[in-house]
């Protein structure tokens, strides 16, 4: 009793208005993050309840035992745990709109590139990097060994387990021990660069590479994604016999896999091109690159969504240096890549700058954009959509425990932020689930809800480069995709 | 020529203003950013450019080499190549300002620590975890071994220096394996109370106590800082015959070897105390501690600076526990630790809220503020310090590459940033000089220079518990140390 009297004691010294004050900090600052003004049925506020119930458990487990949080750690040490979250299995069935940052050689996983190795008329080098080209006869290219028929090397081996699982390893960056492999950014994109190097010549072969995005098309779809803009540096197709096309037949080769994919599965809203190449290139190459875009632009309008520069960009060229051309060419849409680096201050980190101002409809990954006051005030204003990657930053050596994501900020702010999955065959991830688990987990505050979830997967139509009148049918359709899933939620099957 | 027709032509198509409106907003981010208002005099721009060509050459080898860009790996992996740094060597040599966040059983390193245990009448419990205890005669308290006299446990010691050596471990959370001894907060955070239950009765043994506090502020002065606000939990001090002190006894300490610091150096601007005791306890320990706080100021309130709690953030009592008891003891000033936590959304982020609300004059470390818009608006308005320790929080396992700390944010914004140590001893840091250095380096754009660096020395006496008219004349001091140090500066001695 006597305890009581001095909490009331000392309560009235309280300023009488402390806790409505708090609430309303609280409260505002839920309402400007993302999500914080749309509003649920009664139906979805069931499923947010499903749904925060499971996040709060494991979240409230993790705070209270943060040497079982995994999602402090590099992302290959806790990925095979993810299919485990009930939060995880909610999000895998939810539908999640578009993807808008992806790029084609890495998107399915290393079992099938594996399987690829199957087929015939494939040669292999057993080099210190083992290499791999289709051809009907001995190709006559630079082996630091000898080029074998993969499927004689394979006969020949003694544990074709053993040996498959060998050639498996070239196909992803999965380690058991990733602190110890990838120390830093450069051992990390070293690999990267080496995985692109192998998996080349096995999806440019042309019969593969039709079906390869057929089937990448079909991941999207299974993973309950049903718009994809695909980075693509245009990798010259070849045959059998040698012949090597041109760019243009590769984004032909799109166009028709693309096509039977929507005549199979009607449901799908479609799939664009978004040309882009390296930014390690001279002018010269780049005015190339350019013609190029605008040729597939004139020639497949439907098709070609924009233009962009890729590779590890602080090694890479940056913006400013292409500025003169690439103002020129301000009608091809621009997707640039900016601010994937944790260089404050650089010329990298100033591609943001470059992006903003040629025009860039949306930045691939923004990451060093909170430290940018100015521009993070000009990228809401235009509305300039943010790809942004977490497992993809984490794996690629920008950030290690998620928590630490600038995502975080851009959520409490409302930037416009769609979530992407960058390479996700590269690292063994979903298509677009596990990102978006790890965001709304692991980054997002503990508060965020299905509103987030909800507004992020309308965000990646709202920013997609769909024309007004398809954007329109693509929302729609994902209204119907989603209350399907709202209708046939059943809390108990998770 | 060619060529430059090419660029002639694609040049004219650009906006003619693109790189003036390029580099207004390059400008207008530095600007707005933490000294970007400053103006430097002719001999200040000297050092500036002597400061930056040295800084440019450590980060553009790094940008070029990320290999050997130790900043980015735990704070244990480079600290011993920081003095090799000719930025650090300047930095060292700066004046700093002053310091405000610092715990007191943890400024100095573990080889003070290890001299201590050279003095008489203390034992020794070689048990699991060593302990320590000064007495006339054997301890009566438990001892998983038995109690001996330390003397004549080294004099027994087969090899004195491996027996030290030993006995040092116990003194510091540095090992050569971080990534391995501390994989997440959990471990980290159990071996920091590791070492304060080790330390703890090495240094409040009353005699030490009284010389510890005198020698760390003449470290805090032979690294250029000038004045000190200290925060205690005023452990009980004791003497040899089991006598034990009341925490005032502590109190009066502090206040002698200030005094006796002030009079050997009558440079020395002065130091004060933060009550800190520990957060994890209930209403009525807090009450005491309240008690204590009032007693403190009411007899020395030229010592007295504030109240805090103190403790693991995430494992204490969240702020909003105590409000109504807070609320009445406003007139204390309030110091407290707020947000420093990597959980976004939870009751410890949320005493960044309480803190603010509870008109806290600083906030300790503010880790969490950058997602937090509302509040962000609310320290800027109310000139609300933020005491920020880069090398404490990638110690304690909040970030490890302290390029993605959020000091980067909080500069780029130009919030009310103090730089404070924490606790550099439990990790063999300078009392500052290592703090400057890696945000300056690690953390600050490429572009901060000596305006960063002089306005976070000011910064540190602006937001000082100082009464207005010590703190003038503290800055005035500043200014006069400053202009010595630019005086006498010469770029060839580094």
């Amino acid at each position: 009793m006597r305890y009581l009297i001095l909490i009331l004691f000392t309560y009235v010294k309280c300023d009488p208005d402390y806790f409505a004050k708090r609430n309303r900090i609280v409260e505002s600052e839920l309402r400007i993050a993302l999500g914080g003004n749309m509003s649920l049925t009664s139906k979805e506020n069931e499923v947010n309840n499903c749904l925060m119930r499971h996040k709060f458990d494991e979240l409230d487990y993790a705070f209270n035992n943060p040497d079982n949080f995994g999602l402090s750690h590099h992302f290959f040490k806790y990925k095979d745990n993810i299919p485990k979250s009930k939060v995880y299995k909610i999000i895998k069935d939810m539908p999640k709109g578009a993807i808008l940052h992806i790029h084609d050689m890495a998107i399915i996983g290393p079992d099938y590139l594996l399987n690829i190795t199957y087929m015939d008329n494939l040669y292999v080098c057993l080099g210190k990097q083992i290499s791999f080209l289709f051809s009907n006869k001995v190709p006559n290219t630079t082996c630091e060994n000898r080029w074998e028929l993969m499927s004689e090397v394979r006969r020949a081996a003694k544990n074709v387990t053993a040996f498959d699982a060998k050639i498996r390893k070239q196909f992803t960056l999965v380690v058991k021990n990733p602190d110890i492999v990838y120390p830093t950014i450069k051992e990390t994109w070293t690999a990267f660069g080496n995985f692109f190097s192998t998996v080349h010549p096995l999806l440019t072969y042309r019969p593969i590479w039709e079906k390869y995005f057929y089937d990448a098309l079909k991941a999207f779809r299974d993973d309950n994604v049903y718009y994809v803009e695909v980075r693509s540096i245009l990798p010259n197709l070849y045959e059998l016999d040698g012949t090597v096309f041109e760019k243009i037949v590769t984004a032909k080769a799109y166009k028709k896999a693309i096509h039977k994919f929507m005549r199979d599965y009607p449901d799908f809203v479609g799939a664009k091109l978004i040309f882009a190449p390296n930014r390690k290139v001279n002018r010269t190459i780049l005015s190339e690159y350019i013609q190029t875009a605008r040729q597939i632009k004139n020639s497949m309008p439907e098709l070609f969504a924009g233009f962009d520069l890729v590779g590890q960009e602080d090694a890479g060229n940056p913006l400013i240096e292409f500025v003169p051309q690439l103002c020129a060419a301000t009608n091809l849409n621009f997707f640039f890549h900016a601010g994937e680096t944790n260089w404050f201050g650089t010329m990298t980190d100033e591609n943001l700058v470059d992006a903003v101002l040629l025009g860039a409809k949306r930045i691939g990954h923004a990451y060093a954009l909170a430290k940018h006051p100015v521009l993070l005030e000009m990228v809401k204003e235009k509305q300039i959509g943010l790809e942004v990657n977490v497992v993809s930053n984490s794996v690629l050596s920008l950030v290690r425990d998620v928590r630490n994501h600038p995502l975080n900020i851009f959520l409490s702010l409302n930037l416009p932020v769609v979530l992407s999955s960058d390479d996700p065959g590269a690292w063994e991830a979903d298509p677009l689930s596990d990102d978006f688990y790890i965001s709304f987990v692991g980054v997002a505050s503990r508060l965020a809800d299905l509103r987030v979830l909800k507004t992020l997967a309308l965000n990646s139509l709202k920013y997609s480069a769909l024309d007004p009148a398809a954007k329109t049918l693509a929302i729609t359709h994902f209204h119907s995709k989603w209350n399907s899933f709202i209708e046939n939620f059943d809390c108990r099957s998770y």
